[in-house]
């Protein structure tokens, strides 16, 4: 019989209330934006529980910050697990936070059970995975991976017109003396614990998915102009009326993103209508699509058809359409996914197999190196909303699942 | 022969492009919020011409100003002219001021040609037609024929938390001296020019349109309501996407408007989605109804069946359909037709009969007294825009028919 590594549940859900109270918003929720106030204080909390430990605690030009615990050969590269600790403006207590929390928790327990690895084990926390704040999202791992320049994501401005150059030197300062690292380093594999965000855990009364890849996304804006006219007097035939023409687009979309197996995500979540008064024809429309599918073929296939579809429906206006972001579906490492599953077998827990729907910074690491997922479940696929909510023991066997497929991976 | 009554084209034009000094835009149009300083100096230049040429001017509890010719028969009520000063925030030089300036251009030209007339004749230029800063417009037509209660158009407040009887205050305090009537008093007959903010009398290529009467009005306010969640987890069977359902309704809406002979007026003008993030499922959309229609019946018929048709579309979501506005078409009156025909063959200018598809103070007259309207062409049908346009010719030529119509009313 093999003595499991002893994650303590009492502690890991009382490191997430204690996370929750910075930020803290009425309702239960937590607004922690990327490089704000509330993010500089989430990471001293984190930081300090880490020196607490005896673990060091570094961090690089993009604010990313890592909790070191050598393994036997320093000399090879570390075998990492985290997620990011910045929230949506309303947010929950988990997204990002669960990671986080998970991978401390099984670095102490792993660490207090006096286990050796050959490989160090590193706890990580990516900058900005929201983009709520600063866009895009995915900063500190992105450009951890090279995928998007640094300074692309440091010349980013918030509403108020602060850099993120400026947001994170204001960070960095509260925290004079952190060794930086320099940007992107070997890594041997990457994990990311995470609430599903979605049903299909609950519904099948599962408390651990090993998650297969993640869907591909991709996103466009369109642009459709009219002429503004009075409502009254104009008649049809004299109209270039853009609501018309893009209510007309939407309505044809969705007829092509109907699939029976409802795999498709196609979502319009923006749609601004100018001028926006009651009697007077709107001159234009802005929407935006967000699609995605698990495969690549299915991606290209529907994806290809939105510019299409859209000039097919414009009517007597005109439209601009941009392809704003495409991110192919990854699949994750069949390694990794195998030490997932033995992990899951060792601490006896029943688990799903099923694909990302949202993107994640495992997305971007998946890239450079082996990487995996695990979910748990949450209330009834709520996240992005102060609603957000999980059971300290579904956290606490996704943890369970995590530091023992940390030991395997770092042993391997 | 008749002597015609010698209409000045010039002097009509300048006065146009001198009222456009009050608070013109860069653009060429003209910002001249109800009650607001601009309303103010726009009234005291009136008044001002007015008193140059020994007119009496008055003033009533909701603003409305009077400018008054005696006629030979003092106890008689008086005929009379005009429509209002206020603007649109990015209105044109004509809408309104045409209506003011061609009543006064008639009145000085019925006055100077030494016309006796048996009723009094009025210029009147009525408080807030437009209604863009306090709702609803038309407040001082309507507050006149009691259609709306005074109390209701004092207690408007505008965006910035003025009041309307605070506004007011402030224009009249600027008038001291300036004598103030009752609100409502018997009219003979009440004539309206206005440009005609559609293109068919410039499509017709005929100078004046003689209105038969305003199309009817229903307004209705759509709320739908979802929920929020995540894009890329929730699969469309577990969605409440407050979007697709208000697409879905105003595809069917739009359906139930279509008429081959292009006499329905349908508009969505506002469309609001919440919270307008690319990648959540909206969980509310907020959206307006303006349907028209020359006929009570079809208003009717097809208004009654917007509750049916949004409420089988709202899918798995819910939906509130409120009617904020209803006015019935209004048919001009016969014998007020029958003077501006007479007065237009006269004039010896061709006119066209058509519809008003806009409301205007004349709507609310109509119910007191016999009423009527005179439209001009103005550029391509464009109006509240700054690129709204008018000939000094047609202006004239509308001024001309007023006159005529006037002085055979004021004798009849």
């Amino acid at each position: 019989m093999t003595t499991l590594i002893p994650i303590d549940q009492g502690r890991l859900w009382k490191r997430h209330m204690a996370m929750a109270q910075i930020g803290a918003l009425p309702n239960g929720g937590v607004n922690r934006p990327a490089l704000s106030q509330g993010d500089a204080q989430s990471r001293s909390l984190l930081a300090r529980w880490a020196e607490e430990l005896g673990f060091s605690v570094e961090t690089d030009p993009i604010g990313n910050l890592f909790i070191h615990r050598p393994g036997t050969d320093e000399t090879l590269p570390p075998v990492m697990a985290g997620s990011h600790l910045d929230t949506q403006p309303t947010g929950g207590k988990f997204d990002g936070a669960f990671g986080v929390l998970a991978a401390f928790e099984a670095l102490q327990a792993i660490h207090e059970a006096g286990i050796a690895t050959r490989h160090p084990i590193e706890v990580v926390s990516w900058t900005n995975e929201e983009g709520s704040r600063f866009q895009p999202g995915c900063s500190g791992s992105s450009a951890f991976t090279g995928a998007v320049p640094l300074e692309q994501h440091l010349e980013a401005v918030d509403r108020d017109g602060i850099t993120a150059r400026d947001a994170l030197a204001a960070v960095l300062s509260t925290e004079r003396g952190m060794p930086m690292r320099p940007l992107g380093f070997p890594v041997a594999a990457f994990l990311e614990c995470h609430i599903e965000q979605g049903p299909k855990l609950e519904e099948a009364g599962v408390p651990v998915g090993i998650v297969t890849g993640i869907q591909g996304s991709r996103w466009f804006a369109i642009e459709v102009q009219g002429d503004e006219a009075h409502a009254g007097t104009t008649p049809r035939r004299n109209r270039r009326d853009a609501l018309s023409a893009a209510i007309s687009m939407v309505a044809a979309l969705e007829r092509l993103m109907f699939d029976e197996e409802d795999r498709v995500r196609f979502t319009v979540g923006r749609f601004e209508v100018s001028p926006g008064s009651p009697n007077t024809i709107p001159g234009r429309v802005f929407f935006t699509i967000d699609f995605r599918h698990p495969e690549a073929s299915t991606l290209k296939r529907l994806g290809d058809q939105v510019d299409a579809v859209c000039r097919a429906h414009v009517g007597p206006c005109s439209v601009t359409i941009t392809e704003t972001f495409h991110s192919l579906p990854a699949d994750f490492d069949a390694n990794v996914i195998a030490a997932m599953r033995k992990a899951a077998d060792l601490v006896g827990v029943r688990t799903l197999d099923l694909p990302s729907g949202a993107l994640h910074d495992a997305k971007f690491l998946q890239e450079v190196c082996p990487s995996g997922m695990i979910f748990v479940p949450c209330e009834k696929g709520i996240s992005h909303n102060e609603a957000e909510n999980a059971k300290p023991e579904d956290l606490a066997s996704g943890a369970r699942v995590l530091a023992e497929a940390l030991a395997i991976l770092a042993n391997s």
